[in-house]
């Protein structure tokens, strides 16, 4: 158990891999990766992704106020890396990948239409921490590929087949296999 | 790519499992698992996790300012589960599950010795949202067990075991293979 320090690190296990969509003042559609973000309230559902303000979606968000998340799956790991690779102002990441832009029901925002899950989400708050601004967005539903759905009707995850970010290698790794339910296999230890 | 609409969920792949570390007002370590965080600033390298005012870690945390957060491998999941299941408030959930309270170097929190990530902790500003409060504290510092380091010096996931949690089936489930380089898998689509 002897442990060793390797510094102030931005490191977490797992990160996500967030596609962010959003309109331009022209009304075209772009995407960016984050890393920075996850859930952070069960009531309103929302969701926190920071942004840094010289990204073009920064700007797309701070005047739509409406942004969604798409979630890739594993097919779609050389796509998203390119949405974070490149620049919306002077690409169009959608025509580059040949992926669809879908436009939200619920808000101004366009979303990944091959990719399997996606959240529709309206700003509720900025907030600023050092470099990053944290955008905090409603999340006001959820859409799914119903290729993806159990017959629980809820999304399977080894059909969603997601992916997450390893910050201190840069490198993507899957999914593995499940491995306990949440509040039960605790129990066990409850006297 | 029909999409169906299963409401307004906190959903997200993948949701990290935090283990928040503080002490009581007796000095008493406690540990509670978080889901709803993750990673939101660069500089300072600075991560948020929301957590609901009728925790015993909300008091803590609102009177030391300062946690930290074990990331647990695989070995513990049970353990883990149980830390989100009980209340601090009538347990010691350290000696329940014969893990092991060390003191932090660098803050006035404790951590779980036999998890392979801590991350230390100075609380920066708090954000109201909905029934969750958000923590965002600055990563003071990384800690790793030497068993978990790579060749190069880095942590290696392979080693680390983290795991995720599934929020739609409430499940925990493992990491998977390496699927690509970050930042570099995506140039192939570059024109």
């Amino acid at each position: 158990m002897t442990k060793q320090s390797i510094g102030p690190r931005t490191l977490l296990y797992p990160h996500p891999d967030l596609i962010i969509g959003t309109y331009g003042s022209d009304g075209r559609p772009d995407v960016m990766a984050a890393a920075w973000g996850g859930i952070c309230s069960s009531r309103p559902p929302a969701v926190a992704v920071s942004i840094q303000k010289v990204r073009q979606t920064y700007e797309n968000l701070m005047r739509e106020r409406e942004f969604t998340i798409s979630i890739p799956s594993v097919d779609y790991v050389r796509e998203a890396d390119y949405f974070g690779i490149v620049s919306g102002r002077d690409t169009d990441k959608f025509a580059a990948t040949g992926l669809t832009p879908v436009k939200s029901d619920l808000v101004n925002a366009p979303y990944v239409g091959e990719f399997p899950v996606v959240l529709e989400c309206r700003l509720l708050q900025t907030v600023e921490i050092g470099m990053h601004t944290q955008f905090i967005g409603e999340i006001l539903d959820v859409k799914v590929d119903e290729s993806v759905l159990g017959e629980d009707g809820k999304p399977d995850i080894e059909k969603v087949r997601p992916f997450a970010y390893d910050s201190m290698r840069q490198e993507y790794y899957g999914s593995g296999s499940v491995l306990a339910k949440a509040f039960s296999v605790g129990k066990e230890l409850k006297k």
